[in-house]
């Protein structure tokens, strides 16, 4: 089963489908080039928005808890990706430690965690789960089994369990919440993804930056439009949701994107109303993410604070990304469905549609306690099919998926080379 | 559907089932510490035997010409370690010459060749075919589409097509009738499999000395006898199949190669009549290959001359190797099926039962004209169940099976690195 486009206005991306279709060894080759340049990402998933006249990536999370959303059927390609990533990093590595997130009350978040315990478990690696509590706990997983949280231990430079000293070790927790001491300062091992993909230091305008880079080299190679595939932004640090002069900037954002938005949606003769998506810089799970059709909507601070999230928790948002929002228009059942890429290394390894019952076409589908239906991708986005009919195939719209999902773990690429801290500085 | 085990002595076989399930991380970091001495062979595939106290590839080939045998849900895989092994040897191409066998009559053999083309493409190269023709040659393709053969061209250190000058060039003959002209002394491009990897040059006797080599590191790994694993072998050179004084080495290697494996059953209690078997030493495509349970059946020359298909063409076997048969008792609806392990570079992308309704459990399954059932394994190598019964669970059968699969291929890294005509000799 594939989604539907319920939108009049299919042509320009049938036509980039088509493009990229025909343009697949030209695209593989520029992709192993720059694997040559730079380094994949270890995992990743990135969140697409296909609006029929435009498809463009709206989240690039480096620390993916979805991988229980992979189909059986997909994860031999998760463990051959694994094999792959492991031989680069650590060939010799006889033992994995996985941190997963500080909370594990999500059960989805706990099948993935087994997930991926299993997939570099297949990989070759003796896997075990580490966690900065006091005591071990044994967690009930919910495809049966036990998942076991070990308290993390640092012997001089290194980190391990008792028993059990890694090659690498592996995060799974975006460390929204600050950098865990145990994590400070280790030189002797792998630290994957490295501390600063982590979302205490990440800036989702630093990412989109480092895409539009990347949008703009591939449209290049294929003699297009980067519109087409990157969603425009803007960024404002420091705004004050407390004051109504605090929001100025966030304002004046707002109006300068919908009008850059409405000046292409004229040059493609596309009659929709634009809107812009608010979201906090740093990442917080879906809080903070709002849609504006009109400045004015931005007037009412009090209610913008509510609609923020702020309210809940009181938690400070000062720097805020101003993006071009994409509209959904792909269908399930009438539901809107959001497809996400996820990656191992420089593969993609499946995917899957975040099916949301209760948001329209322009609102985000995530976020907490946001109750989605994941629906595995029908086939695999390795197998495109060429001579069909551009938007009738299922494989060949997800190979396009598949592409645009590396064009945003690339721009991740470029984005954490950006800001490494440790990187020298050449200027 | 996965085929019985229809002996009653299954005790040895699920041991080692049992053996390598629990082993599997240090069995895949020994292949990863393996690989990093050691090249995988670009593609192969690989023959087993089943016997139930016994498990062992009897034939490694390196041209493989059964991708047709993979099934839609294996070939994301095969995509994916075609882009693995490509990376490494040209990751700047654009283009693979593919030069299929010279005999391109059998139908199954077009749609190997044509999934290849697929696979290859899809990993992102322009693929095109090659021949030793004067003229181009297009043939109907039996899956749909066509598949045109083009001359190959001569500049000076370059081989390419019309318009084509590809990075790598990718063999898929066997040349056992001959190294062709055109393809020898190319220094500048890619070449695989390297030239003495075709029968011209390769011997089994060779490949089975590296796959004893292999067998014993890897039994000493799990601390088992490597006779699990490993087909015993002797060879003749020189043997003259006219006279019956040319055939004593044969006679005295299959008289001590059956006493060794009378007293290995009788080690293992065994209650099974032994048996080698015979093949010309360089591949001939299942021809020459006669089972022999009695040294005497070795007497009547002509009769022998005939059951080795020498009459039929009267090409001569002068070399000869003796290998400790490996009954197979794995059975479909109650024919015997012989498991066939698919690799591209060092990973396992499928596998398939060769079925056979006419042939028994001592005989040869290939051959010229025998036309088997191919079978797919139901489910990928890649994701055997901790925990199952010996035994019961066929994503461990097949997880076992891609072990000694990779096993061979490695044997046959070995071979091709100790008979290199170019490389160094530091002796």
């Amino acid at each position: 089963m594939v989604p539907h486009l319920t939108t009049a206005l299919t042509g320009p991306i049938n036509e980039l489908e088509a493009r990229i279709l025909e343009s697949m060894p030209a695209i593989e080759r520029w992709f192993r080039l720059e694997w040559m340049e730079h380094t994949p990402c270890f995992y990743s998933s990135v969140d697409l928005r296909n609006a029929g006249f435009k498809l463009a990536p709206v989240a690039t999370d480096l620390f993916p808890g979805n991988f229980n959303n992979l189909t059986p059927e997909m994860l031999p390609l998760a463990v051959q990706a694994a094999m792959a990533a492991i031989e680069k990093i650590c060939p010799e590595a006889r033992n994995l430690l996985l941190i997963p997130d500080a909370d594990t009350s999500d059960p989805f978040y706990l099948a993935s965690v087994q997930t991926l315990v299993q997939v570099f478990n297949q990989a070759g690696l003796n896997v075990r789960l580490g966690s900065f509590g006091e005591a071990p706990q044994t967690l009930s997983a919910p495809g049966g089994g036990e998942l076991t949280l070990e308290p993390v231990q640092r012997y001089r430079g290194r980190l391990g369990l008792k028993d059990f000293d890694p090659c690498t070790i592996l995060l799974n927790s975006d460390l929204a919440l600050g950098i865990p001491r145990e994590l400070q300062g280790l030189h002797e091992q792998y630290l994957l993804p490295p501390l600063h993909a982590g979302w205490t230091v990440r800036r989702k305008s630093r990412h989109f930056q480092s895409y539009e880079e990347v949008a703009k080299k591939f449209a290049k190679l294929l003699g297009m439009d980067p519109w087409l595939i990157n969603p425009m932004h803007n960024a404002c640090g420091e705004v004050d949701f407390e004051t109504a002069g605090g929001l100025d900037c966030v304002r004046s954002n707002v109006d300068a994107a919908l009008t850059k938005v409405r000046r292409k949606y004229k040059e493609y003769g596309i009659n929709e109303r634009p809107f812009v998506v608010l979201k906090a810089d740093h990442g917080n799970r879906g809080r903070g993410v709002l849609t504006v059709r009109d400045v004015k909507d931005l007037e009412d601070t009090a209610r913008l604070r509510e609609r923020m999230g702020l309210a809940k928790d009181g938690e400070a948002i000062t720097d805020v990304i101003i993006q071009e929002g994409v509209a959904s228009y792909e269908r399930i059942h009438g539901t809107v469905a959001e497809p996400v890429v996820c990656m191992i290394d420089r593969y993609v390894v499946g995917g899957y549609y975040r099916v949301h019952a209760d948001r329209g076409t322009d609102e985000n589908l995530g976020g907490p306690g946001s109750s989605f239906v994941p629906l595995a991708f029908a086939e695999s986005t390795q197998l495109p099919r060429a001579g069909a009919k551009p938007g009738a195939s299922a494989p060949n719209r997800f190979y396009m998926y598949g592409v645009i999902g590396r064009l945003a773990m690339l721009a991740a690429s470029y984005e954490l080379e950006a800001t490494d801290p440790e990187a020298e500085n050449i200027d």
